[in-house]
């Protein structure tokens, strides 16, 4: 309601165009580094999504660039595709040889960049600006130009340099506020101040350096600017740039200006920007985060359970995303009802209270209750469970250079001793190759997932193995092990999903 | 210079008080749990950081929450110590049995929560804030109250309910962006007709679904807000909360405002919360994440080389942090004579263009270069670089239950063939052990960092082992190896580092 009421005095603009970098400014973030494929992948990723603008690298910089860039021109998608280059002939020809429809070209013109780093007067910054956006019409292209360090640029500079690009027939302008400097209400004068004098459409590009990129992105939309550079999960130089994600929301929730964004299909494209770049999403990164739509907090649970939106701003299908109830130290008796009922387990008042003094317990020690572990204790509360029925007696692993790694593997499955050995391309791999293999009469469970938690610290530091495991009936559960000794840690794992499954089976039966 | 010109259109508050919730709100995180001996340690680095009020927990939630808030409140720390408190007597009362400055009690106001949540009508709301606040005043503590879901309630009814907290004696009240839904310019106005209204100074408590909480925070105080609700690293339920460091910069070098926080000690405060939650820092995460300060290419290298303004808004050790040149792809040659020099190391231009390409090739398939990678590609263009001096002849490692981890290796160093065993607490450590006994006699080489990389996928995913090795005169250098076998990657990066060690000692002898 507050929005609506300020919304009456902006003058916002019908549809916002979004400018995609990560492939370009994205990829700038250090130890991140594509390969021409990836960048094909990410770029059609970004198609379907909907952006209006793909820039996909810098031509001028490697052969790499080019053929990436080459490549992505070629595809046929619906996204203009742009390349990035300095204000000279050189890096325009580079970009205009990648058969491109769209060249980014820029210049610093703060008083820093035009003293320290360039060493040029505010004339020559200005011919070299005016040279460039000529040039890129003079081929047929789309010119977009940027002022480098433009938020920290006398403003009677700025509307100068604007000016003369504008003459030249540049098509949009765009401020970069490049060391993320800006706080929204001075970038909302500034666009505001500027579009006096400026008729080409304005864009910005917001970095992120004190958490603020998004917040300035959508200020200056407040004040006219009808583009925003953006990179999927506001990876990018330094602490990045704005996000995607978190823009085109805000300004489709908020704002209810139109994108071309498909939003459903969010969390899917985060997915595979954070799996080809290998910068992981933090568990609470807004909109697409693990955690986005997680409740854990009794109270907060027992809200969303009555009423989502009570403690949800959106649905977590608009984006792409899933509601999770995460059981531990601050879960209500709520969440757990809602997860009984949700595995049809059924027990009266004392056996709950028990149920629930052990979650807990679980809970005050820091561990995560997941619903495998939930319906483990609850059956072992109503009695049951079965008592493990597959219990390792013996377990010898062997690895070396020119050794096949090998493991052999003394079980005992409902009492009976089973022995076997299997070989893998590790220790590990060996070693549950030789388990279930001799689980398998008793039940074919097949691992799903294996994750070992970075160890950081000496070869003696703790290795925390998570396993997800399952059955042909898609019985799913997880185990999870702590030691010193990884391949222990992986065997103990594994043998503790192994029973869960058993016991789930037993008790379905 | 834009800052400057709309600060004079703000009515800022001098001193902006810093309300931590690292402890409570962070703690909601879903997946966290602190023992009563880690909030102990965070709330002592918390007070030290200077932040002025540290809610501690939620005391009528369980045991463990009232223990580590008596605790905390009895270390006589400079902050004044908070508990969290439903508007509820016995809420209140287990608050004060923990024997705290002050009571933060809240109720939800929206509709949302009135009619789905709560059930009450807007008069009972009303009753039972003001019994609250009552309450706690009469046992002589500071009382803020907060209206829950503040920003989308009605605002005659918000009004209603801060007025009649005010009469009833309270000393401070919080306006809770509850979901995340406030964007900045609406902050502003609601804050600035609060104000209008109430006279007791006004906090807020932003949530960070569209990655607006900081903004939201410093509308506020745009508007004469003289309280933010900040959790360190911004976690928390969701998104999390707005972060502290975030805002406590923009606070610092934007709007010139004090608070008491001695952003040097900002990093190493990010670092405990970290690690003790678990939830790591985001290498892009503003002011405190790994590549805040780190630069790779080479535009963005070569102005901060000439002058570190040009791309950094603030100096690193302003907030105890280190600025990092990374080599990679985008890595231009100014980077490279720079480290160079450092390093000591003299070239003709022909042997710089070869090691250019070298770095430049390895960039290109996504491999970082590290200083010591860096020193040995250039000694072994200037031919200082001696072949391999230890050299794997073979190895066997076992493990298993109760068998002692063995590892047996033959290496041939300088030519000499020698062989021997160790034992360790996991296969790792015992390949580790036997290789450094064996090289002692050489140089007495020591693992300082030994880190894996998460593995997901199946157990013959890649292991990406990385170490850290030195010696006495502290050379040191990295080494990495990939393999599906976790115990030979580690044997292989192992040896990696200690080449590159007796390399480097070899050429400065």
């Amino acid at each position: 309601m507050y929005i609506e009421e300020v919304k009456k005095s902006l003058n916002l603009p019908e549809r916002v165009y979004i400018f995609d970098t990560t492939l370009r400014d994205g990829e700038q973030t250090p130890g991140v580094a594509l390969t021409v494929d990836e960048k094909v992948r990410i770029a059609r990723k970004l198609d379907e999504l909907g952006v209006d603008i793909i820039e996909v690298g810098f031509p001028a910089a490697s052969k790499g660039e080019r053929s990436a860039t080459s490549k992505i021109s070629s595809l046929g998608l619906n996204a203009k595709i742009c390349g990035l280059a300095r204000v000279l002939k050189e890096d325009i020809d580079a970009a205009i040889d990648c058969d491109i429809d769209y060249v980014h070209t820029f210049i610093g013109t703060s008083p820093l960049h035009r003293d320290y780093k360039l060493k040029m007067s505010k004339d020559e910054i200005i011919d070299k600006a005016v040279f460039a956006v000529e040039y890129i019409k003079d081929h047929g292209l789309t010119a977009e130009f940027s002022a480098e360090d433009a938020t920290r640029t006398e403003f009677n500079y700025l509307c100068k340099i604007c000016k003369a690009v504008e003459d030249a027939g540049v098509d949009k302008i765009n401020i970069a506020d490049t060391v993320g400097v800006m706080i929204p209400s001075a970038m909302k004068l500034l666009i505001e101040n500027l579009k006096k004098h400026v008729k080409v459409p304005i864009s910005v590009h917001c970095h992120d350096d004190f958490g603020l990129a998004v917040a300035n992105s959508l200020a200056a939309v407040e004040s006219g600017a009808e583009q925003v550079h953006v990179t999927m999960n506001g990876i990018g130089e330094r602490a990045g740039n704005a996000a995607l994600e978190e823009v085109v929301m805000a300004l489709t929730v908020h704002y209810k200006i139109n994108t071309n964004i498909k939003t459903s299909k969010l969390v899917g494209t985060a997915e595979l920007v954070s799996g080809l770049t290998g910068i992981k999403i933090p568990p609470n990164k807004a909109i697409i985060g693990e955690n986005a739509f997680a409740h854990e907090s009794g109270i907060h649970v027992h809200g969303v359970l009555r009423k989502a939106e009570t403690y949800e701003p959106i649905t977590p299908d608009m984006v792409g995303h899933k509601r999770r109830i995460v059981l531990g130290k601050h879960t209500g008796a709520n969440a757990i009802r809602s997860k009984l009922k949700e595995y049809d387990i059924e027990m009266n008042e004392e056996e709950f209270k028990k149920l629930y003094k052990q979650v807990k317990t679980l809970g005050d020690k820091g561990k995560m209750v997941t619903d495998a572990d939930l319906r483990a204790l609850a059956l072992s509360i109503l009695g049951k469970a079965e008592k493990e029925r597959v219990k390792l007696k013996g377990i010898a692993v062997m690895t070396g250079e020119n050794v096949m790694p090998t493991a052999t593997v003394k079980l005992e499955i409902d009492g009976k001793i089973k022995t076997g050995a299997k070989t893998g391309v590790g220790p590990v791999d060996a070693a549950i190759n030789a388990i279930q293999s001799l689980v398998k009469e008793t039940a074919d469970i097949k691992l799903d997932e294996y994750h070992i938690d970075a160890i950081t610290g000496g070869t003696n530091a703790l290795a925390d193995v998570f396993v997800v495991m399952s059955d042909k009936n898609n019985n799913k559960a997880t185990g999870r092990a702590t030691r010193e000794d990884i391949v222990m840690a992986s065997v103990e794992a594994v043998l503790n999903a192994i029973n869960k499954i058993l016991m789930i089976r037993d008790a379905s039966s």
